[in-house]
Protein backbone atom coordinates (compact mmCIF):
# COMPACT_ATOMS: atom_id res chain seq x y z
CA UNK A 1 0.00 0.00 0.00
CA UNK A 2 2.89 2.68 0.62
CA UNK A 3 4.25 1.82 -2.97
CA UNK A 4 1.03 2.50 -4.02
CA UNK A 5 0.91 5.58 -2.52
CA UNK A 6 3.75 6.99 -3.78
CA UNK A 7 2.87 6.31 -7.28
CA UNK A 8 -0.63 7.77 -6.46
CA UNK A 9 1.32 10.98 -5.03
CA UNK A 10 4.01 11.00 -7.75
CA UNK A 11 1.16 11.01 -10.79
CA UNK A 12 -0.71 13.44 -9.43
CA UNK A 13 2.67 16.01 -8.72
CA UNK A 14 3.90 14.79 -12.07
CA UNK A 15 0.77 16.64 -13.44
CA UNK A 16 0.74 19.48 -11.63
CA UNK A 17 -3.02 18.44 -9.68
CA UNK A 18 -1.89 19.21 -6.35
CA UNK A 19 -3.92 22.33 -6.59
CA UNK A 20 -6.41 20.80 -6.90
CA UNK A 21 -5.85 18.05 -4.13
CA UNK A 22 -7.58 19.53 -1.26
CA UNK A 23 -8.69 17.02 1.74
CA UNK A 24 -12.34 19.13 0.83
CA UNK A 25 -11.90 18.10 -3.11
CA UNK A 26 -10.53 14.67 -2.39
CA UNK A 27 -13.31 13.80 0.17
CA UNK A 28 -16.21 14.64 -2.01
CA UNK A 29 -14.52 13.09 -4.95
CA UNK A 30 -14.09 9.81 -2.46
CA UNK A 31 -18.11 10.10 -2.12
CA UNK A 32 -18.43 10.36 -5.79
CA UNK A 33 -16.32 7.26 -6.47
CA UNK A 34 -18.36 5.30 -3.97
CA UNK A 35 -21.36 6.59 -5.35
CA UNK A 36 -20.56 5.04 -8.57
CA UNK A 37 -20.08 1.35 -7.19
CA UNK A 38 -23.39 2.03 -5.39
CA UNK A 39 -24.67 2.78 -8.93
CA UNK A 40 -23.67 -0.58 -10.28
CA UNK A 41 -25.92 -2.72 -7.40
CA UNK A 42 -28.70 -0.02 -7.19
CA UNK A 43 -31.59 -2.19 -9.56
CA UNK A 44 -30.14 -5.43 -7.89
CA UNK A 45 -31.95 -7.93 -5.79
CA UNK A 46 -30.03 -9.11 -2.56
CA UNK A 47 -29.40 -12.22 -4.67
CA UNK A 48 -28.36 -10.70 -7.92
CA UNK A 49 -25.64 -8.31 -6.28
CA UNK A 50 -23.96 -11.27 -4.37
CA UNK A 51 -23.23 -13.00 -8.51
CA UNK A 52 -21.76 -9.47 -9.49
CA UNK A 53 -18.75 -11.24 -10.87
CA UNK A 54 -20.28 -13.82 -12.75
CA UNK A 55 -20.55 -11.22 -15.57
CA UNK A 56 -16.96 -10.16 -16.56
CA UNK A 57 -17.64 -6.45 -17.80
CA UNK A 58 -19.17 -5.86 -14.79
CA UNK A 59 -16.84 -7.73 -12.45
CA UNK A 60 -14.12 -5.53 -14.32
CA UNK A 61 -16.61 -2.43 -13.55
CA UNK A 62 -16.76 -3.38 -9.80
CA UNK A 63 -12.70 -3.83 -9.92
CA UNK A 64 -12.55 -0.28 -11.26
CA UNK A 65 -14.16 1.50 -8.97
CA UNK A 66 -13.11 0.03 -5.99
CA UNK A 67 -9.64 1.36 -7.58
CA UNK A 68 -10.77 4.62 -7.42
CA UNK A 69 -12.20 4.78 -4.13
CA UNK A 70 -8.82 3.15 -2.88
CA UNK A 71 -6.86 5.43 -4.84
CA UNK A 72 -9.01 8.85 -3.35
CA UNK A 73 -8.42 7.07 0.61
CA UNK A 74 -4.80 7.25 -0.22
CA UNK A 75 -4.48 10.47 -2.09
CA UNK A 76 -6.58 11.75 1.18
CA UNK A 77 -4.62 10.06 3.69
CA UNK A 78 -1.26 11.50 2.28
CA UNK A 79 -2.20 15.50 1.91
CA UNK A 80 -3.41 14.85 5.50
CA UNK A 81 -0.42 12.66 6.76
CA UNK A 82 -2.66 10.10 8.09
CA UNK A 83 -2.39 6.28 8.15
CA UNK A 84 -5.30 4.71 7.43
CA UNK A 85 -4.16 0.93 8.71
CA UNK A 86 -3.14 2.61 12.09
CA UNK A 87 -6.66 4.16 11.97
CA UNK A 88 -8.75 1.43 11.05
CA UNK A 89 -6.75 -0.58 13.86
CA UNK A 90 -8.07 1.47 16.67
CA UNK A 91 -11.29 1.53 15.06
CA UNK A 92 -11.63 -2.06 15.69
CA UNK A 93 -10.16 -2.21 18.83
CA UNK A 94 -12.57 -0.07 20.03
CA UNK A 95 -15.64 -1.89 18.58
CA UNK A 96 -14.57 -4.87 19.88
CA UNK A 97 -15.34 -3.23 23.16
CA UNK A 98 -18.34 -1.74 21.86
CA UNK A 99 -19.53 -4.78 20.22
CA UNK A 100 -18.82 -7.76 22.81
CA UNK A 101 -19.26 -11.12 21.33
CA UNK A 102 -22.32 -12.29 22.25
CA UNK A 103 -21.51 -15.42 25.13
CA UNK A 104 -24.40 -17.73 23.38
CA UNK A 105 -22.15 -17.07 20.25
CA UNK A 106 -23.37 -14.83 17.02
CA UNK A 107 -26.88 -13.62 16.86
CA UNK A 108 -28.40 -11.90 13.96
CA UNK A 109 -28.86 -8.07 15.12
CA UNK A 110 -28.66 -5.66 12.39
CA UNK A 111 -25.08 -4.35 12.42
CA UNK A 112 -25.03 -0.26 13.14
CA UNK B 1 -3.66 -5.00 5.21
CA UNK B 2 -5.19 -8.86 5.15
CA UNK B 3 -4.62 -8.78 8.90
CA UNK B 4 -7.01 -5.99 9.60
CA UNK B 5 -9.27 -7.82 6.42
CA UNK B 6 -9.19 -10.72 8.02
CA UNK B 7 -10.42 -9.21 11.56
CA UNK B 8 -13.07 -7.46 9.99
CA UNK B 9 -14.06 -10.69 8.47
CA UNK B 10 -13.82 -12.60 12.03
CA UNK B 11 -15.63 -9.70 13.85
CA UNK B 12 -18.70 -9.53 11.91
CA UNK B 13 -18.86 -13.39 11.49
CA UNK B 14 -18.72 -13.87 15.25
CA UNK B 15 -21.92 -11.60 15.78
CA UNK B 16 -23.86 -13.20 13.01
CA UNK B 17 -23.49 -10.09 10.36
CA UNK B 18 -22.99 -11.90 7.22
CA UNK B 19 -26.70 -12.08 6.25
CA UNK B 20 -26.43 -8.36 6.64
CA UNK B 21 -23.39 -7.98 4.71
CA UNK B 22 -24.55 -8.30 0.63
CA UNK B 23 -22.20 -6.61 -1.14
CA UNK B 24 -25.22 -4.27 -2.10
CA UNK B 25 -25.12 -3.38 1.59
CA UNK B 26 -21.78 -2.83 1.95
CA UNK B 27 -21.23 -0.60 -0.82
CA UNK B 28 -24.57 1.50 -0.07
CA UNK B 29 -22.57 1.56 3.83
CA UNK B 30 -19.26 2.34 1.92
CA UNK B 31 -20.88 5.53 0.36
CA UNK B 32 -22.30 6.77 3.67
CA UNK B 33 -19.45 6.60 5.26
CA UNK B 34 -18.08 8.57 2.62
CA UNK B 35 -20.21 11.19 3.15
CA UNK B 36 -19.61 11.59 7.14
CA UNK B 37 -16.37 12.49 5.83
CA UNK B 38 -17.78 14.95 3.19
CA UNK B 39 -19.87 16.59 6.33
CA UNK B 40 -16.98 17.42 8.12
CA UNK B 41 -15.71 19.51 5.37
CA UNK B 42 -19.01 20.65 3.86
CA UNK B 43 -18.97 24.00 4.98
CA UNK B 44 -15.60 24.75 4.94
CA UNK B 45 -12.73 26.98 2.87
CA UNK B 46 -10.17 25.03 0.62
CA UNK B 47 -7.73 26.64 3.29
CA UNK B 48 -9.52 25.64 6.17
CA UNK B 49 -10.36 21.98 4.83
CA UNK B 50 -6.13 21.87 4.65
CA UNK B 51 -5.54 23.08 8.45
CA UNK B 52 -8.86 19.93 9.58
CA UNK B 53 -6.12 18.34 11.52
CA UNK B 54 -5.21 21.06 13.72
CA UNK B 55 -8.22 20.64 15.78
CA UNK B 56 -7.52 17.61 18.10
CA UNK B 57 -11.21 16.68 18.05
CA UNK B 58 -12.00 17.12 14.41
CA UNK B 59 -8.96 15.32 13.67
CA UNK B 60 -9.95 12.42 15.37
CA UNK B 61 -13.20 12.42 13.34
CA UNK B 62 -11.30 12.61 10.62
CA UNK B 63 -9.22 9.44 11.56
CA UNK B 64 -12.41 7.55 12.64
CA UNK B 65 -14.39 8.41 9.27
CA UNK B 66 -10.99 7.19 6.60
CA UNK B 67 -11.08 3.94 9.39
CA UNK B 68 -14.87 3.27 8.45
CA UNK B 69 -14.48 3.80 4.92
CA UNK B 70 -11.28 1.39 4.73
CA UNK B 71 -13.27 -1.16 6.83
CA UNK B 72 -16.57 -1.18 4.12
CA UNK B 73 -13.95 -1.13 1.70
CA UNK B 74 -11.94 -4.15 2.70
CA UNK B 75 -15.49 -5.92 3.86
CA UNK B 76 -16.94 -5.05 0.27
CA UNK B 77 -13.90 -6.66 -1.14
CA UNK B 78 -14.02 -9.77 0.91
CA UNK B 79 -17.06 -11.14 0.16
CA UNK B 80 -16.56 -10.44 -3.45
CA UNK B 81 -12.59 -12.25 -2.89
CA UNK B 82 -11.35 -9.03 -4.64
CA UNK B 83 -7.62 -7.63 -4.53
CA UNK B 84 -7.65 -4.14 -3.66
CA UNK B 85 -4.57 -3.47 -4.33
CA UNK B 86 -3.95 -5.51 -7.65
CA UNK B 87 -6.98 -3.56 -8.81
CA UNK B 88 -5.64 -0.07 -7.97
CA UNK B 89 -2.01 -1.32 -9.01
CA UNK B 90 -3.94 -2.07 -12.11
CA UNK B 91 -6.03 1.08 -12.41
CA UNK B 92 -2.50 2.87 -12.07
CA UNK B 93 -0.72 1.57 -14.91
CA UNK B 94 -4.37 2.63 -16.70
CA UNK B 95 -3.71 5.66 -15.97
CA UNK B 96 -0.64 6.29 -16.69
CA UNK B 97 -1.03 5.74 -20.04
CA UNK B 98 -4.54 7.40 -20.60
CA UNK B 99 -2.70 11.34 -18.61
CA UNK B 100 1.08 10.94 -20.07
CA UNK B 101 2.84 13.40 -18.24
CA UNK B 102 3.51 16.92 -20.32
CA UNK B 103 7.22 16.92 -21.63
CA UNK B 104 7.11 20.20 -20.60
CA UNK B 105 6.78 19.48 -17.29
CA UNK B 106 3.75 19.59 -14.78
CA UNK B 107 0.87 21.56 -16.11
CA UNK B 108 -2.30 22.35 -14.15
CA UNK B 109 -5.05 20.95 -16.30
CA UNK B 110 -7.80 19.93 -13.97
CA UNK B 111 -7.81 16.24 -13.05
CA UNK B 112 -10.96 13.99 -14.03
CA UNK C 1 -42.96 25.27 -3.66
CA UNK C 2 -42.02 28.77 -4.01
CA UNK C 3 -43.16 30.07 -0.68
CA UNK C 4 -40.76 27.57 1.24
CA UNK C 5 -37.86 28.37 -1.03
CA UNK C 6 -38.38 31.69 -0.19
CA UNK C 7 -38.80 30.98 3.18
CA UNK C 8 -35.09 28.82 3.06
CA UNK C 9 -33.46 31.82 1.26
CA UNK C 10 -34.70 34.34 4.24
CA UNK C 11 -33.65 32.11 6.78
CA UNK C 12 -30.11 31.66 5.71
CA UNK C 13 -30.15 35.49 4.55
CA UNK C 14 -31.07 36.06 8.52
CA UNK C 15 -28.49 34.34 9.50
CA UNK C 16 -25.87 35.36 7.90
CA UNK C 17 -25.19 32.03 5.85
CA UNK C 18 -24.91 32.77 2.18
CA UNK C 19 -21.04 33.26 2.20
CA UNK C 20 -21.34 29.04 3.25
CA UNK C 21 -24.01 28.36 -0.20
CA UNK C 22 -21.90 28.29 -2.79
CA UNK C 23 -23.36 25.92 -5.17
CA UNK C 24 -20.18 23.78 -4.38
CA UNK C 25 -21.00 23.19 -0.30
CA UNK C 26 -24.69 23.02 -1.56
CA UNK C 27 -24.26 20.36 -3.69
CA UNK C 28 -21.75 18.32 -0.74
CA UNK C 29 -24.92 19.22 1.93
CA UNK C 30 -27.71 17.81 -0.32
CA UNK C 31 -25.32 14.54 -0.87
CA UNK C 32 -24.82 14.18 2.27
CA UNK C 33 -28.49 14.27 3.58
CA UNK C 34 -29.49 11.94 0.62
CA UNK C 35 -26.61 9.35 2.45
CA UNK C 36 -28.23 10.06 5.54
CA UNK C 37 -31.77 8.73 4.00
CA UNK C 38 -29.49 5.97 2.22
CA UNK C 39 -28.36 4.71 6.00
CA UNK C 40 -31.84 4.17 7.44
CA UNK C 41 -32.31 1.57 4.32
CA UNK C 42 -28.42 0.50 4.67
CA UNK C 43 -29.14 -2.92 5.91
CA UNK C 44 -33.12 -3.64 5.72
CA UNK C 45 -34.79 -6.46 3.16
CA UNK C 46 -36.65 -5.00 0.36
CA UNK C 47 -39.52 -6.10 1.85
CA UNK C 48 -38.61 -4.36 5.52
CA UNK C 49 -37.65 -1.21 3.15
CA UNK C 50 -41.22 -1.10 2.33
CA UNK C 51 -42.77 -1.36 5.48
CA UNK C 52 -40.04 1.99 7.28
CA UNK C 53 -43.16 3.83 8.10
CA UNK C 54 -45.27 1.12 10.02
CA UNK C 55 -42.58 2.86 13.08
CA UNK C 56 -43.57 5.83 14.28
CA UNK C 57 -39.94 6.76 15.18
CA UNK C 58 -37.97 5.59 11.86
CA UNK C 59 -41.17 7.34 9.97
CA UNK C 60 -40.41 10.96 11.41
CA UNK C 61 -36.79 10.37 10.32
CA UNK C 62 -37.51 9.05 7.40
CA UNK C 63 -39.43 12.11 6.43
CA UNK C 64 -36.95 14.43 8.29
CA UNK C 65 -34.28 13.23 5.91
CA UNK C 66 -36.98 14.39 2.82
CA UNK C 67 -37.12 17.58 4.36
CA UNK C 68 -33.00 18.16 4.11
CA UNK C 69 -33.07 16.67 1.02
CA UNK C 70 -35.60 19.09 -0.44
CA UNK C 71 -34.08 21.66 1.47
CA UNK C 72 -30.72 21.88 -0.02
CA UNK C 73 -31.88 21.33 -3.29
CA UNK C 74 -34.22 24.54 -3.19
CA UNK C 75 -31.19 26.80 -1.90
CA UNK C 76 -29.26 24.98 -4.84
CA UNK C 77 -31.32 25.78 -7.31
CA UNK C 78 -32.21 29.57 -5.54
CA UNK C 79 -28.37 30.47 -5.92
CA UNK C 80 -27.97 29.51 -9.33
CA UNK C 81 -31.46 30.60 -10.36
CA UNK C 82 -32.48 27.51 -11.75
CA UNK C 83 -36.37 26.26 -11.65
CA UNK C 84 -36.24 22.38 -10.94
CA UNK C 85 -39.98 22.23 -11.98
CA UNK C 86 -39.16 23.59 -15.63
CA UNK C 87 -35.75 21.35 -15.52
CA UNK C 88 -38.03 18.04 -14.59
CA UNK C 89 -40.61 18.44 -16.61
CA UNK C 90 -38.12 18.82 -20.09
CA UNK C 91 -36.09 16.09 -18.54
CA UNK C 92 -39.45 14.04 -17.95
CA UNK C 93 -40.34 14.90 -21.57
CA UNK C 94 -36.82 13.87 -23.16
CA UNK C 95 -37.30 10.60 -21.13
CA UNK C 96 -40.65 9.61 -22.62
CA UNK C 97 -39.18 9.60 -26.24
CA UNK C 98 -35.94 8.00 -24.86
CA UNK C 99 -37.78 4.78 -23.27
CA UNK C 100 -40.82 4.16 -25.44
CA UNK C 101 -43.86 2.37 -23.73
CA UNK C 102 -43.56 -1.01 -25.00
CA UNK C 103 -46.16 -2.18 -27.46
CA UNK C 104 -47.26 -5.04 -25.45
CA UNK C 105 -47.34 -3.34 -22.26
CA UNK C 106 -45.51 -3.63 -19.44
CA UNK C 107 -42.04 -4.69 -19.33
CA UNK C 108 -39.77 -5.46 -16.60
CA UNK C 109 -36.72 -4.83 -18.01
CA UNK C 110 -33.98 -2.86 -15.38
CA UNK C 111 -34.66 0.90 -15.40
CA UNK C 112 -31.64 2.59 -16.18
CA UNK D 1 -45.34 19.32 -8.21
CA UNK D 2 -48.55 17.00 -7.99
CA UNK D 3 -48.72 16.71 -12.19
CA UNK D 4 -44.75 15.97 -12.48
CA UNK D 5 -45.55 12.99 -9.14
CA UNK D 6 -48.18 11.73 -11.29
CA UNK D 7 -46.57 11.49 -14.49
CA UNK D 8 -43.11 9.67 -12.72
CA UNK D 9 -45.52 7.43 -11.16
CA UNK D 10 -47.34 6.60 -14.41
CA UNK D 11 -43.61 6.28 -16.42
CA UNK D 12 -42.46 3.82 -14.40
CA UNK D 13 -45.94 1.64 -14.10
CA UNK D 14 -45.90 1.76 -18.18
CA UNK D 15 -42.73 -0.17 -18.22
CA UNK D 16 -42.61 -2.14 -15.48
CA UNK D 17 -40.64 -0.76 -13.59
CA UNK D 18 -42.52 -0.78 -9.89
CA UNK D 19 -40.61 -4.07 -8.83
CA UNK D 20 -37.42 -1.83 -8.86
CA UNK D 21 -38.99 1.13 -6.68
CA UNK D 22 -38.16 0.00 -3.40
CA UNK D 23 -37.75 2.39 -1.05
CA UNK D 24 -34.14 1.49 -0.28
CA UNK D 25 -33.44 1.03 -4.06
CA UNK D 26 -35.21 4.94 -4.84
CA UNK D 27 -33.18 6.17 -1.87
CA UNK D 28 -29.65 4.84 -3.08
CA UNK D 29 -30.88 6.07 -6.54
CA UNK D 30 -31.74 9.95 -4.97
CA UNK D 31 -28.02 9.32 -3.67
CA UNK D 32 -26.59 8.33 -6.54
CA UNK D 33 -27.83 11.00 -8.23
CA UNK D 34 -26.88 13.96 -6.01
CA UNK D 35 -23.38 12.68 -6.53
CA UNK D 36 -23.45 13.25 -10.05
CA UNK D 37 -24.14 16.88 -8.92
CA UNK D 38 -21.35 16.90 -6.72
CA UNK D 39 -18.84 15.44 -9.37
CA UNK D 40 -19.88 18.87 -11.73
CA UNK D 41 -18.21 20.73 -8.45
CA UNK D 42 -15.22 18.62 -7.23
CA UNK D 43 -12.48 20.81 -8.47
CA UNK D 44 -14.04 23.73 -8.93
CA UNK D 45 -12.40 26.59 -6.33
CA UNK D 46 -16.04 28.36 -4.96
CA UNK D 47 -15.65 31.53 -7.24
CA UNK D 48 -15.66 29.06 -10.26
CA UNK D 49 -19.14 26.73 -8.49
CA UNK D 50 -20.70 30.26 -8.65
CA UNK D 51 -20.09 30.41 -12.49
CA UNK D 52 -21.44 27.20 -13.29
CA UNK D 53 -24.22 28.47 -15.61
CA UNK D 54 -21.94 30.10 -17.73
CA UNK D 55 -21.38 27.41 -19.89
CA UNK D 56 -24.02 26.01 -22.13
CA UNK D 57 -22.72 22.61 -21.61
CA UNK D 58 -22.13 22.98 -17.99
CA UNK D 59 -25.83 24.56 -17.22
CA UNK D 60 -27.83 22.16 -19.30
CA UNK D 61 -25.71 19.19 -16.93
CA UNK D 62 -26.60 20.78 -13.80
CA UNK D 63 -30.13 21.29 -14.95
CA UNK D 64 -30.25 17.35 -15.59
CA UNK D 65 -28.67 16.32 -12.60
CA UNK D 66 -31.41 19.03 -10.48
CA UNK D 67 -34.33 17.19 -12.73
CA UNK D 68 -32.87 13.28 -11.62
CA UNK D 69 -32.37 14.15 -8.17
CA UNK D 70 -36.07 15.84 -8.18
CA UNK D 71 -37.35 12.81 -9.95
CA UNK D 72 -36.05 10.13 -7.63
CA UNK D 73 -37.10 12.28 -4.52
CA UNK D 74 -40.75 12.38 -5.70
CA UNK D 75 -40.60 8.73 -6.41
CA UNK D 76 -39.24 7.89 -3.18
CA UNK D 77 -42.05 9.71 -1.61
CA UNK D 78 -44.97 8.55 -3.47
CA UNK D 79 -44.03 4.85 -2.97
CA UNK D 80 -44.05 5.65 1.14
CA UNK D 81 -47.09 8.16 0.66
CA UNK D 82 -45.31 11.36 1.97
CA UNK D 83 -45.64 15.01 1.13
CA UNK D 84 -42.12 16.42 0.72
CA UNK D 85 -43.46 20.18 1.12
CA UNK D 86 -45.43 19.16 3.99
CA UNK D 87 -42.26 17.57 5.19
CA UNK D 88 -39.81 20.73 4.18
CA UNK D 89 -42.50 23.32 6.10
CA UNK D 90 -42.20 21.25 9.55
CA UNK D 91 -38.54 21.33 9.26
CA UNK D 92 -38.27 24.81 8.73
CA UNK D 93 -40.95 25.24 11.56
CA UNK D 94 -38.63 23.26 13.70
CA UNK D 95 -35.42 25.18 12.54
CA UNK D 96 -36.87 28.27 13.30
CA UNK D 97 -37.08 27.79 16.91
CA UNK D 98 -33.57 25.40 17.31
CA UNK D 99 -31.74 28.69 15.39
CA UNK D 100 -33.17 31.88 16.46
CA UNK D 101 -32.01 34.61 14.15
CA UNK D 102 -29.86 36.98 16.90
CA UNK D 103 -31.03 40.22 17.85
CA UNK D 104 -28.32 42.23 16.33
CA UNK D 105 -28.55 41.25 13.16
CA UNK D 106 -26.89 38.48 10.67
CA UNK D 107 -23.78 36.60 11.89
CA UNK D 108 -21.88 34.37 9.89
CA UNK D 109 -21.58 31.20 12.23
CA UNK D 110 -21.23 28.66 10.05
CA UNK D 111 -24.67 26.35 9.30
CA UNK D 112 -24.90 23.43 10.87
Amino acid sequence: MTELRRRLVEFARARGWQPYHTPKNLAAALSVEASELVEIFQWLTPEESARVMDDPDRAHRVRDEVADVLAYLLQFCAVLDIDPLTALAAKIDRNEKRFPVPEAGPVTDSPT
